[in-house]
């Protein structure tokens, strides 16, 4: 690796910019954020390649996935599920770790969501909080004919690199639908006729109501899918 | 007025809590947050009765309305419009003023947009940030029957209460759709099937991504619409 490689790959654990840092041991510590309901994150794990594989991952807070994460112990962890046979779910089982990335940008997320995005790194510049968390398979099953894993996830190492003010986004959201809808084109127990009326639809929110990096997320939406 | 209300009514100028404040005579200043394409904002207007109203009102970026506000003075200013002849049109014609709210709770928002709140003070608790306006009237219009109305918003004093690392939530974007679909039922020039069709869309991402906080602000709309 070249002094230049080096400067570009970042190291979570020596960030000396971040607002607040937890963690750095195995200690379980608090989420970056605070979470209810579900939490579209962006999930990096590393490959056998040694990349660090990004994609889109859901976090259930406690008591928000319908079932009891109970075990007696008392402990009620922050849980997601993987779809199918993806990287996330092969490297969190040879792995049993990844970095939680709390993003805001459209174009990151719709790639993340949709294409293969693989860095030397975990945690893009775009991060605005992370979290190293370990990962323990609860259960899996199938539905519709995709296996599914339930993994509880527990930070381990936390940081907050920026803040802002909550604004109320239209365009921001029609691409985090646009997304959703984009990724399910072509999936067992999905129309496609409803989803496309609803990307047409979101796509006219982004129209109307995005910015430049909204139209930039909805073009790369339309190139990573069968829309 | 007694002690308790005095002291229940927020006093903006005097806010010492405020994590950033700029402002307070007649100059312009910069907006508290980054605007881009279309924000959502709600604005209080104080009316005839003293009691400040809230509404929602989106706020365009410049350039973002598909139209020039030049004329060849270099301002360039956020734009509104108002539709119909509402209380924040007849407010903002007798003020010549307002204060904008920067919030990200469901709930308010809801109530805001689809209903009448009007309150002793501008500015309540859940607003992240605010700016106090001047108003211009640049032009006005007919669009399928309702008059429209459409403001230059410059920002004469601004705090930033509170910042958070923001995060992707579906089922607060699935309350704002709502709230836009509700406001729309029974309106010229809109679909009343493709309405409820999405409101019902909405409710299902609400019911599966939502906290308790956007399950109530969805049980708003209902109340406050003919959803």
């Amino acid at each position: 690796m070249t002094g230049d490689e080096r400067g570009r790959k970042r190291e979570p654990e020596q960030a000396s910019d971040a607002l607040e840092t937890s963690g750095g041991d195995a200690d379980i510590v608090e989420w970056p954020v605070s979470l209810s309901g579900v939490t579209e994150t962006i999930v990096a794990t590393r490959g056998p390649n040694e990349l660090w594989n990004l994609a889109a991952l859901g976090l259930f807070a406690p008591d928000s996935d319908g079932e009891s994460n109970g075990d007696g112990s008392g402990d009620n962890p922050v849980t997601a599920r993987t779809w199918g046979s993806t990287r996330t779910r092969g490297n969190f089982r040879r792995q049993g770790e990844g970095y939680v990335l709390f993003v805001d940008d459209p174009v990151l997320f719709a790639d993340a969501a949709l294409s293969i995005v693989e860095r030397e790194g975990p945690v893009p510049d775009a991060a605005n909080a992370w979290a190293r968390v370990s990962v323990e398979s609860l259960e899996t099953g199938v539905d519709e004919g995709t296996e599914w894993e339930r993994w509880a996830l527990r930070p381990v190492e936390t940081a907050i690199e920026s803040t802002t003010v909550p604004t109320i986004d239209r365009g921001f959201g029609a691409v985090v639908e646009a997304t959703v809808a984009a990724s399910r084109l072509g999936v067992a127990g999905y129309d496609d006729a409803k989803l496309r009326q609803r990307l047409e639809y979101y796509a006219s929110v982004v129209d109307r109501a995005g910015d430049p990096r909204e139209r930039e997320a909805l073009e790369r939406v339309r190139e990573h899918s069968s829309w």
